[in-house]
């Protein structure tokens, strides 16, 4: 599998994700701030020309959600994800769907856009707050004891949201982001990140 | 499996979804306009308190994209997702997760907000309809001859955003979501939901 990639860009969650996995995997820095996605080479990989992407044999993936999804499935023995037929697979592809609520509902908040909450897809800020609080608050994990790949989408999207401060500091939220961030391949991926 | 649903809301994806398998399955109403979801037995089944949420025994799956991706895993033998391993798995995904993304930009262009097209995970509107554009002008469907849940996603919003004129009229737009309204289930789910 080649991940197409940039430091200092939302790729961070999938590259966090190829690590989790323990395989060997190529990387390719497609430089964004250079203007390397606007390209009808790397169109054909990511029609929307953004990171990440991912390329195995024919197959292309884009959308982070989708990239974390595929390479579970291609990668079982990591144990990314609950099988199907598995009582905690629903609760996983919620959590991975909930990942763009979350930058969503920061959106909002952070514009001060006003939006009724049927109006939102998210419903509201403080809707997705409490219900992540209570997602992450007895843990370890989302899944409990089971760490996967919606731990590496919603931490992601914590410690991001940590960081800038687009989330209020809950304890919940504090400890979670503790335990993403002693993981070791969350520390390769944040140290190739941040370069 | 039960559908936790209402009329003219966003249940109807879901709705449609059902419909597509072939198999029998209950529904319950949440009468969202008398504020039934905002009950703590319903939170225990989707904590965001919205519709649609789908109950199979223990397991319990929220956010439409999640439930789609549940029940074409949970009903193989209706066709409704490429296997795993499968060549077309990665524009599979791609297009389950593209959906948010659909809503976003919609959102941004009805609002009239400013976001720098790295500021907004979804780029731009012109971006998000341009692709969209490119997925389906071939056809028949996302996917090529083959029908899954990733057109159930895509050609609800696309219905929705063509009847509420928040996304221009392309013909490769009218054309798709023509062979979507030709469907049995999408019927059957349109008479329900907009009843």
């Amino acid at each position: 599998m080649k991940l197409y990639w940039c430091p200092q860009s939302r790729a961070i969650t999938a590259l966090w994700m190829m690590e989790e996995t323990g395989i060997p995997y190529e990387r390719e820095l497609i430089d964004i701030r250079a203007g390397s996605q606007s390209t009808p080479e790397y169109a054909a990989i990511n029609p929307m020309m953004k990171v990440p992407a991912l390329e195995d044999g024919p197959v292309k993936v884009a959308e982070t959600g989708a990239v974390l999804a595929y390479v579970a499935e291609r990668v079982p023995e990591a144990q990314l994800a609950p099988p199907v037929g598995d009582p905690k697979r629903g609760d996983y592809l919620r959590w991975l769907f909930f990942g763009p609520m979350i930058e969503a509902a920061f959106t909002q908040k952070v514009t001060g856009l006003d939006l009724a909450s049927s109006t939102a897809g998210w419903g509201s800020y403080d809707r997705v707050i409490d219900v992540l609080e209570v997602g992450v608050k007895d843990g370890p994990w989302l899944l409990g004891e089971r760490f996967s790949a919606a731990d590496v989408m919603i931490g992601s999207s914590l410690h991001f949201g940590m960081m800038f401060k687009l989330i209020e500091p809950r304890p919940a939220f504090a400890g979670y982001v503790e335990r993403c961030a002693a993981r070791p391949a969350f520390q390769r991926s944040q140290a190739m990140g941040n370069a």
